[in-house]
């Protein structure tokens, strides 16, 4: 068994309301930063686990992912990184 | 001026607290998954920003990191991408 460092990167799907995104935008808007449009504030968790391969701790952060750290209605994620720890 | 697509990551200091990382690994053993170690939950941001280069939208982005978006006692920030939206 290997421990392998995951890194996920979970955001509100594209289309629905992102209130908070709205609310970071609007403050840097007040902040002088005029620029900046859509803003979007999703999650990104960094998790250790221990796995035979990469490729079983991928399906194994998968399987997380479904049963508890995205909500499949609103949220899309993306495992970003599987690198040894 | 370009359209510029910044993703960012915002994650808590390493030795410092992090309840919702606790919270989210002791809910993933309950389902069973016994091989989760350490858990860290920090905020991915995705935002459109104009800028005349990659490296200005980049300042910018630092700039607001710093004023506004990260906690700098708490948290550490790593612009992960700069590309034209």
């Amino acid at each position: 068994m290997t421990r392998f460092r995951v890194a996920i990167h979970i955001v509100p799907r594209r289309g629905i309301l992102d209130p908070q995104g709205k609310a970071v935008a609007d403050a840097l808007h007040t902040l002088g930063f005029a620029s900046v449009g859509d803003v979007r504030v999703g999650r990104h968790l960094v998790l250790d686990t221990d796995a035979e391969s990469a490729e079983a701790a991928r399906d194994a952060v998968r399987r997380m992912c479904e049963q508890l750290l995205a909500n499949p209605v609103t949220e899309d994620f993306h495992i970003a990184t599987v690198e040894p720890a």
